[in-house]
Protein backbone atom coordinates (compact mmCIF):
# COMPACT_ATOMS: atom_id res chain seq x y z
CA UNK A 1 0.00 0.00 0.00
CA UNK A 2 1.65 3.20 -1.11
CA UNK A 3 0.70 5.95 1.40
CA UNK A 4 0.97 9.87 1.07
CA UNK A 5 1.70 11.53 4.32
CA UNK A 6 0.93 15.68 4.19
CA UNK A 7 2.16 17.80 7.09
CA UNK A 8 0.17 21.23 5.93
CA UNK A 9 1.12 24.97 6.46
CA UNK A 10 0.83 28.21 4.32
CA UNK A 11 4.66 28.91 3.83
CA UNK A 12 5.77 25.49 3.53
CA UNK A 13 3.56 21.93 3.10
CA UNK A 14 5.72 18.96 3.75
CA UNK A 15 4.61 15.73 2.02
CA UNK A 16 6.15 11.88 2.24
CA UNK A 17 5.49 9.35 0.37
CA UNK A 18 6.01 5.61 1.99
CA UNK A 19 5.11 2.24 0.30
CA UNK A 20 4.26 -0.12 3.63
CA UNK A 21 4.04 -4.21 3.30
CA UNK A 22 2.74 -4.96 6.43
CA UNK A 23 5.57 -3.95 9.07
CA UNK A 24 8.03 -3.55 6.00
CA UNK A 25 8.10 0.35 4.94
CA UNK A 26 10.22 1.45 1.96
CA UNK A 27 10.84 5.26 0.96
CA UNK A 28 9.70 6.58 -2.15
CA UNK A 29 9.87 10.47 -2.23
CA UNK A 30 9.80 13.33 0.03
CA UNK A 31 9.50 17.31 -0.11
CA UNK A 32 7.91 20.77 0.56
CA UNK A 33 5.94 22.69 -1.29
CA UNK A 34 6.93 26.06 -0.84
CA UNK A 35 4.88 29.64 -1.32
CA UNK A 36 7.19 31.95 0.26
CA UNK A 37 8.10 33.63 -3.04
CA UNK A 38 4.27 33.99 -3.80
CA UNK A 39 3.23 37.56 -3.81
CA UNK A 40 2.91 39.05 -0.08
CA UNK A 41 -0.53 38.89 0.81
CA UNK A 42 -1.66 37.02 -2.18
CA UNK A 43 -3.35 34.52 -0.51
CA UNK A 44 -5.18 32.95 -3.13
CA UNK A 45 -2.59 32.76 -5.17
CA UNK A 46 -0.23 30.66 -2.58
CA UNK A 47 -3.80 28.99 -2.14
CA UNK A 48 -3.27 28.09 -5.80
CA UNK A 49 0.12 26.75 -5.35
CA UNK A 50 -0.51 24.00 -2.58
CA UNK A 51 -3.77 22.70 -4.32
CA UNK A 52 -1.88 22.11 -7.55
CA UNK A 53 1.29 20.97 -5.86
CA UNK A 54 -0.43 18.22 -4.00
CA UNK A 55 -1.73 17.19 -7.06
CA UNK A 56 0.89 16.95 -8.52
CA UNK A 57 2.77 15.12 -6.13
CA UNK A 58 -0.54 12.63 -6.26
CA UNK A 59 -0.49 12.43 -10.15
CA UNK A 60 3.11 11.67 -9.84
CA UNK A 61 3.46 9.11 -6.81
CA UNK A 62 0.02 7.10 -7.39
CA UNK A 63 -0.68 6.97 -3.75
CA UNK A 64 -3.56 4.86 -2.65
CA UNK A 65 -4.58 6.86 0.33
CA UNK A 66 -3.53 10.08 2.30
CA UNK A 67 -2.96 10.45 6.01
CA UNK A 68 -3.14 14.48 7.17
CA UNK A 69 -1.43 15.98 10.25
CA UNK A 70 -3.97 17.72 12.42
CA UNK A 71 -2.99 21.21 12.92
CA UNK A 72 -3.92 22.70 16.24
CA UNK A 73 -4.99 26.77 17.06
CA UNK A 74 -1.95 28.83 17.26
CA UNK A 75 -1.65 31.56 19.74
CA UNK A 76 -2.50 34.19 17.21
CA UNK A 77 -6.00 34.01 15.99
CA UNK A 78 -4.68 35.41 12.24
CA UNK A 79 -2.14 32.11 12.21
CA UNK A 80 -4.65 30.19 13.20
CA UNK A 81 -6.85 31.16 9.84
CA UNK A 82 -4.43 31.53 7.52
CA UNK A 83 -3.20 28.00 8.73
CA UNK A 84 -6.59 26.37 8.57
CA UNK A 85 -6.85 27.69 4.92
CA UNK A 86 -3.78 26.25 4.20
CA UNK A 87 -4.51 23.11 5.31
CA UNK A 88 -8.38 23.10 3.82
CA UNK A 89 -6.34 23.71 0.30
CA UNK A 90 -4.43 20.50 0.67
CA UNK A 91 -7.31 18.62 1.84
CA UNK A 92 -9.14 19.86 -1.12
CA UNK A 93 -6.87 18.70 -3.47
CA UNK A 94 -6.53 15.10 -1.72
CA UNK A 95 -10.11 14.52 -1.40
CA UNK A 96 -10.48 15.94 -5.46
CA UNK A 97 -8.32 13.22 -6.56
CA UNK A 98 -10.60 10.56 -4.69
CA UNK A 99 -8.11 9.57 -1.73
CA UNK A 100 -9.38 8.36 1.02
CA UNK A 101 -7.75 10.58 4.11
CA UNK A 102 -6.95 10.11 7.11
CA UNK A 103 -5.93 12.11 9.86
CA UNK A 104 -3.38 12.11 13.36
CA UNK A 105 -2.20 14.29 15.67
CA UNK A 106 1.30 15.38 15.67
CA UNK A 107 1.15 13.77 19.50
CA UNK A 108 -0.02 10.39 17.67
CA UNK A 109 2.55 10.35 14.77
CA UNK A 110 5.53 11.23 17.30
CA UNK A 111 4.31 8.01 19.40
CA UNK A 112 3.79 5.77 16.41
CA UNK A 113 7.64 6.84 15.22
CA UNK A 114 9.71 7.67 18.52
CA UNK A 115 7.75 6.20 21.07
CA UNK A 116 7.18 9.36 23.03
CA UNK A 117 4.58 12.28 22.11
CA UNK A 118 7.14 14.83 23.32
CA UNK A 119 9.77 14.60 20.93
CA UNK A 120 11.20 17.11 19.60
CA UNK A 121 11.40 17.42 15.92
CA UNK A 122 15.58 16.13 15.91
CA UNK A 123 14.25 12.88 17.01
CA UNK A 124 11.20 12.57 14.58
CA UNK A 125 13.81 13.64 11.70
CA UNK A 126 16.64 10.80 13.15
CA UNK A 127 13.54 7.98 13.44
CA UNK A 128 12.09 8.44 10.27
CA UNK A 129 16.05 8.14 8.76
CA UNK A 130 16.61 4.92 10.68
CA UNK A 131 12.77 3.54 10.26
CA UNK A 132 13.31 4.15 6.17
CA UNK A 133 16.63 3.20 5.94
CA UNK A 134 17.27 6.78 4.30
CA UNK A 135 21.24 7.86 3.92
CA UNK A 136 20.34 11.09 5.96
CA UNK A 137 17.60 12.61 8.09
CA UNK A 138 14.84 14.02 5.86
CA UNK A 139 14.04 17.88 6.48
CA UNK A 140 11.68 18.55 9.31
CA UNK A 141 8.45 19.21 6.91
CA UNK A 142 9.37 16.43 4.54
CA UNK A 143 10.28 14.48 8.58
CA UNK A 144 6.77 15.27 9.98
CA UNK A 145 4.86 14.11 6.27
CA UNK A 146 7.05 11.20 6.42
CA UNK A 147 6.41 10.32 10.01
CA UNK A 148 2.36 11.00 9.58
CA UNK A 149 2.50 8.32 6.50
CA UNK A 150 4.60 5.78 8.99
CA UNK A 151 2.09 6.27 12.14
CA UNK A 152 -0.66 5.72 8.97
CA UNK A 153 0.58 2.35 8.20
CA UNK A 154 1.27 1.01 11.61
CA UNK A 155 -2.55 2.11 12.40
CA UNK A 156 -3.73 -0.17 9.21
CA UNK A 157 -1.01 -2.98 10.21
CA UNK A 158 -2.23 -2.84 13.92
CA UNK A 159 -5.88 -3.29 12.24
CA UNK A 160 -4.95 -5.76 10.09
CA UNK A 161 -3.34 -7.97 13.25
CA UNK A 162 -6.78 -7.09 15.14
CA UNK A 163 -8.58 -8.87 12.10
CA UNK A 164 -7.01 -11.63 12.22
CA UNK A 165 -7.59 -12.35 15.78
CA UNK A 166 -11.77 -11.73 15.27
CA UNK A 167 -11.16 -8.65 17.59
CA UNK A 168 -12.55 -6.55 15.09
CA UNK A 169 -15.93 -4.75 14.94
CA UNK A 170 -17.12 -1.94 13.17
CA UNK A 171 -16.39 0.62 15.56
CA UNK A 172 -12.88 -0.51 14.74
CA UNK A 173 -13.20 0.05 11.87
CA UNK A 174 -15.04 3.95 11.83
CA UNK A 175 -12.16 4.47 14.54
CA UNK A 176 -9.79 3.86 11.93
CA UNK A 177 -11.33 5.41 8.82
CA UNK A 178 -10.94 8.38 10.74
CA UNK A 179 -7.25 7.72 11.65
CA UNK A 180 -7.51 7.20 15.44
CA UNK A 181 -6.57 3.86 16.35
CA UNK A 182 -3.76 3.29 18.40
CA UNK B 1 -19.07 41.01 -16.85
CA UNK B 2 -20.31 37.73 -14.87
CA UNK B 3 -19.40 37.47 -10.98
CA UNK B 4 -19.55 34.59 -8.66
CA UNK B 5 -19.53 35.70 -5.05
CA UNK B 6 -18.86 33.30 -2.35
CA UNK B 7 -19.59 33.32 1.60
CA UNK B 8 -17.61 30.66 2.79
CA UNK B 9 -18.63 28.95 5.87
CA UNK B 10 -17.97 25.34 6.96
CA UNK B 11 -22.01 24.36 7.16
CA UNK B 12 -22.99 26.40 4.62
CA UNK B 13 -21.27 28.24 1.85
CA UNK B 14 -23.79 30.72 0.25
CA UNK B 15 -23.02 31.31 -3.45
CA UNK B 16 -24.36 34.41 -6.09
CA UNK B 17 -23.84 34.98 -9.63
CA UNK B 18 -24.56 38.62 -11.15
CA UNK B 19 -24.14 39.79 -14.35
CA UNK B 20 -22.57 43.78 -14.78
CA UNK B 21 -22.54 46.08 -17.66
CA UNK B 22 -21.34 49.05 -16.42
CA UNK B 23 -23.41 50.25 -13.52
CA UNK B 24 -26.30 48.05 -14.58
CA UNK B 25 -26.80 44.64 -12.28
CA UNK B 26 -28.65 41.87 -13.50
CA UNK B 27 -28.96 38.16 -11.32
CA UNK B 28 -27.97 35.10 -12.87
CA UNK B 29 -28.07 32.65 -9.91
CA UNK B 30 -27.56 32.37 -6.00
CA UNK B 31 -28.02 29.59 -3.33
CA UNK B 32 -26.11 27.36 -0.79
CA UNK B 33 -23.84 24.58 -0.94
CA UNK B 34 -24.57 23.02 2.89
CA UNK B 35 -22.69 20.06 4.61
CA UNK B 36 -24.37 19.31 7.42
CA UNK B 37 -25.57 16.02 6.36
CA UNK B 38 -22.22 15.12 6.22
CA UNK B 39 -21.22 12.76 8.63
CA UNK B 40 -20.51 14.79 12.21
CA UNK B 41 -16.36 14.94 12.72
CA UNK B 42 -16.31 13.29 8.42
CA UNK B 43 -14.01 17.08 7.06
CA UNK B 44 -12.18 15.94 4.58
CA UNK B 45 -16.04 14.80 3.27
CA UNK B 46 -17.13 18.10 4.21
CA UNK B 47 -14.54 19.67 2.44
CA UNK B 48 -15.09 17.57 -0.62
CA UNK B 49 -18.87 18.83 -0.60
CA UNK B 50 -17.67 22.37 -0.89
CA UNK B 51 -14.89 21.70 -3.37
CA UNK B 52 -17.44 20.46 -5.45
CA UNK B 53 -20.34 22.28 -4.99
CA UNK B 54 -17.81 25.48 -5.98
CA UNK B 55 -16.69 23.16 -9.01
CA UNK B 56 -20.13 22.64 -9.59
CA UNK B 57 -21.40 26.37 -9.67
CA UNK B 58 -18.50 27.35 -11.95
CA UNK B 59 -18.96 25.28 -14.72
CA UNK B 60 -22.61 25.71 -14.56
CA UNK B 61 -22.48 30.03 -14.60
CA UNK B 62 -19.16 30.16 -16.51
CA UNK B 63 -18.28 33.42 -14.33
CA UNK B 64 -15.46 35.74 -15.80
CA UNK B 65 -13.90 36.14 -12.15
CA UNK B 66 -14.97 35.51 -8.22
CA UNK B 67 -15.00 37.50 -5.19
CA UNK B 68 -14.58 35.78 -1.61
CA UNK B 69 -15.66 37.44 1.26
CA UNK B 70 -12.60 37.80 4.16
CA UNK B 71 -13.60 35.99 7.10
CA UNK B 72 -12.73 36.69 10.58
CA UNK B 73 -11.98 35.05 13.49
CA UNK B 74 -14.08 33.69 16.22
CA UNK B 75 -14.29 33.73 19.70
CA UNK B 76 -13.60 30.12 19.41
CA UNK B 77 -9.91 29.39 18.27
CA UNK B 78 -11.47 25.75 16.88
CA UNK B 79 -14.25 27.14 14.96
CA UNK B 80 -11.76 29.54 13.29
CA UNK B 81 -9.34 26.66 12.33
CA UNK B 82 -12.80 24.66 10.86
CA UNK B 83 -13.65 28.17 8.90
CA UNK B 84 -10.18 28.39 7.61
CA UNK B 85 -10.25 25.05 6.05
CA UNK B 86 -14.03 25.61 4.72
CA UNK B 87 -12.49 28.87 3.13
CA UNK B 88 -9.67 27.56 2.00
CA UNK B 89 -11.11 24.40 0.31
CA UNK B 90 -13.70 27.10 -1.74
CA UNK B 91 -10.41 29.08 -2.42
CA UNK B 92 -8.82 26.06 -3.79
CA UNK B 93 -11.86 25.17 -5.68
CA UNK B 94 -12.10 28.72 -7.38
CA UNK B 95 -8.53 28.89 -8.17
CA UNK B 96 -8.42 25.76 -9.70
CA UNK B 97 -10.38 26.81 -12.03
CA UNK B 98 -7.87 29.74 -12.72
CA UNK B 99 -10.52 32.18 -11.36
CA UNK B 100 -9.14 36.32 -10.50
CA UNK B 101 -10.05 36.21 -7.21
CA UNK B 102 -10.65 39.43 -5.05
CA UNK B 103 -11.33 39.25 -1.55
CA UNK B 104 -13.70 41.40 0.36
CA UNK B 105 -14.35 42.14 4.09
CA UNK B 106 -18.16 41.78 5.10
CA UNK B 107 -17.52 45.63 6.41
CA UNK B 108 -16.73 46.48 2.80
CA UNK B 109 -19.72 44.32 1.10
CA UNK B 110 -21.88 46.18 3.71
CA UNK B 111 -20.57 49.76 3.01
CA UNK B 112 -21.06 49.48 -1.17
CA UNK B 113 -25.04 47.45 -0.59
CA UNK B 114 -26.20 49.47 2.23
CA UNK B 115 -24.19 52.39 2.85
CA UNK B 116 -23.38 51.25 5.94
CA UNK B 117 -20.76 49.25 7.72
CA UNK B 118 -23.10 47.87 10.45
CA UNK B 119 -25.97 47.22 8.77
CA UNK B 120 -28.10 44.26 9.75
CA UNK B 121 -28.53 40.80 7.98
CA UNK B 122 -31.96 41.65 7.05
CA UNK B 123 -31.21 45.16 5.67
CA UNK B 124 -28.20 43.51 3.34
CA UNK B 125 -31.40 41.08 2.11
CA UNK B 126 -33.36 43.74 1.43
CA UNK B 127 -31.43 45.74 -1.13
CA UNK B 128 -29.63 43.16 -2.50
CA UNK B 129 -33.87 42.01 -3.69
CA UNK B 130 -34.16 45.63 -4.30
CA UNK B 131 -30.55 45.79 -6.26
CA UNK B 132 -31.22 43.01 -8.78
CA UNK B 133 -34.74 43.58 -9.17
CA UNK B 134 -35.79 40.24 -7.19
CA UNK B 135 -39.47 39.50 -6.31
CA UNK B 136 -38.32 38.47 -2.66
CA UNK B 137 -35.45 38.60 -0.81
CA UNK B 138 -32.86 36.14 -0.69
CA UNK B 139 -31.88 33.45 2.33
CA UNK B 140 -29.11 35.06 4.43
CA UNK B 141 -26.22 33.52 2.99
CA UNK B 142 -27.05 33.69 -0.47
CA UNK B 143 -27.72 37.43 -0.02
CA UNK B 144 -24.30 37.76 1.40
CA UNK B 145 -22.82 35.91 -1.68
CA UNK B 146 -24.54 38.32 -3.63
CA UNK B 147 -23.61 41.43 -1.74
CA UNK B 148 -20.00 40.48 -2.42
CA UNK B 149 -20.52 39.90 -5.82
CA UNK B 150 -22.23 43.56 -6.08
CA UNK B 151 -19.59 45.31 -3.81
CA UNK B 152 -16.58 43.76 -6.94
CA UNK B 153 -19.23 44.93 -9.68
CA UNK B 154 -18.89 48.23 -8.00
CA UNK B 155 -15.00 48.85 -7.66
CA UNK B 156 -15.30 47.13 -11.26
CA UNK B 157 -17.27 50.79 -12.11
CA UNK B 158 -15.46 52.88 -9.93
CA UNK B 159 -12.15 51.73 -11.06
CA UNK B 160 -13.50 52.63 -14.97
CA UNK B 161 -14.46 55.84 -14.37
CA UNK B 162 -10.83 56.66 -12.24
CA UNK B 163 -9.35 55.36 -15.58
CA UNK B 164 -11.87 57.53 -17.85
CA UNK B 165 -10.68 60.53 -16.28
CA UNK B 166 -7.20 59.90 -16.49
CA UNK B 167 -6.57 59.28 -12.71
CA UNK B 168 -6.12 55.25 -12.44
CA UNK B 169 -1.99 54.68 -11.74
CA UNK B 170 -0.15 51.37 -10.98
CA UNK B 171 -1.13 51.25 -7.44
CA UNK B 172 -4.56 51.80 -7.60
CA UNK B 173 -4.70 48.81 -10.02
CA UNK B 174 -2.71 46.60 -7.70
CA UNK B 175 -5.30 47.74 -5.05
CA UNK B 176 -8.01 46.83 -7.33
CA UNK B 177 -6.76 43.57 -7.69
CA UNK B 178 -6.82 42.88 -4.03
CA UNK B 179 -10.56 44.35 -4.14
CA UNK B 180 -9.22 46.87 -1.87
CA UNK B 181 -10.43 49.99 -3.80
CA UNK B 182 -13.84 51.42 -2.58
Amino acid sequence: MRILGIDPGLQTTGFGVIEADGPHLGYVASGTIRTKDAARGDLPGRLKIIFEGVREVQSRYAPACAAVEIVFVNVNPQSTLLLGQARGAALAALVAGGLPVSEYTALQMKKAIVGSGHARKEQVQHMVMRLLSLPAPPGPDAADALGIAIAHAHAATSLAAMAGAGTLDRRQHAMYRKGRVY
